[in-house]
């Protein structure tokens, strides 16, 4: 019996498949050989519907025998913990992943999900559009110079920025061939590749249900 | 000697201080009593001048003996690594205070500063008002659940989350009593009004050099 569970949306919008965040969880315990089962919660009324188990009423969330845990980062980090192929276990190769993984989640993320909030609302030349561009720049810096974010090996920092940065048209804020290598890299990666397919059949089974 | 050296900027302008991240590492080691010395680099420059030690051109960043570190979240958890103070180490205690230190960087942060950003640029009543309001209405109920975020009790993921949340005016988004009461309890913490005031003092020192 499979004690990760991860959780997520019974259905979604055609728009969101494919990049829910279960997938982050997915590909990770893909990456590591680790068993998992999904279990689902209603996509509607998801404002209110599962608030005990997630404060924001979004997915995905983990359970982990009794253990339940939430934010996507979070979980990343704790499955890690459960397997060397996710991130070194020494104490400055599990720190600088920690630290990468924050940085895709507050210094690239933070920028690229309002971004494309404010594009989904009409303003696609929108007030944020400089910080975008500058931060873009600063990690196609980086990706120009290194292989992986951490600890020079694949780690869960990379799996979650290549995650972030797939969603956002990079090309649209300048040439970036460093981070569209490092995304094509990433994704071409046959456990996002299952996670992802995993997660479209699973929208595209509950379809027939709806 | 100390081993613990935080780095921030040498001076910035009256807005920002008193909210340079830095403090929130002051804070830490003022709460669980670790020895650290501050040192600076220059803020004239600040997108290029130290891209070496931090890839976004942002302060604050960490030593600790050898090993550096930046994103101020993942300074907070290593910290917390050091000191039974900042965050239990039992796993489930630990596995809640990361949790919650990534929801305030993820689920809050992630709205809160995009939102100041966008106030800032002269667009009070923006596209991210609706989902500021939600994302704070959301944290009023947990709060208005609980004293701690994590683990029944003080960690850094309050440190973390009370630093966001005083930056914002909650109340411009309705009636939140139990964000106001936890944050006004935070901040009259003994540790943080010393973080402040350290952080004050030496940007105001910086003034009379420039």
């Amino acid at each position: 019996m499979s004690e990760l569970t991860i959780w997520t949306y019974d259905w979604v919008p055609e728009g969101p498949r494919g990049f829910v965040r279960d997938l982050r969880l997915r590909w990770a315990c893909e990456e590591a050989g680790l068993g998992y089962a999904v279990r689902t919660v209603p996509f509607d009324g998801r404002e209110t519907n599962h608030l005990a188990r997630q404060p924001f009423g979004q997915v995905p969330f983990l359970d982990d025998g009794g253990l339940e845990l939430f934010e996507s980062g979070a979980c990343l980090l704790h499955l890690a913990g459960k397997s060397e192929t996710l991130a070194p276990s020494d104490p400055v190769g599990a720190a600088q992943t920690q630290q990468w993984t924050i940085a895709a989640l507050n210094s690239i993320e933070m920028v690229t999900v309002p971004w494309w909030f404010l594009k989904l609302c009409g303003d696609e030349d929108n007030q944020l559009t400089g910080w975008m561009g500058q931060r873009l720049a600063h990690i196609e810096r980086v990706l120009g110079e290194r292989e992986w974010l951490a600890a020079g090996r694949f780690t869960v920092a990379d799996l979650l920025m290549a995650d972030v940065l797939r969603v956002t048209d990079v090309r649209a804020f300048g040439n970036r061939p460093a981070t569209e290598a490092y995304v094509a890299r990433m994704t071409e990666r046959p456990s996002f590749r299952k996670a992802r397919a995993d997660q479209m059949a699973l929208f595209e089974a509950a379809d027939g249900k709806r």
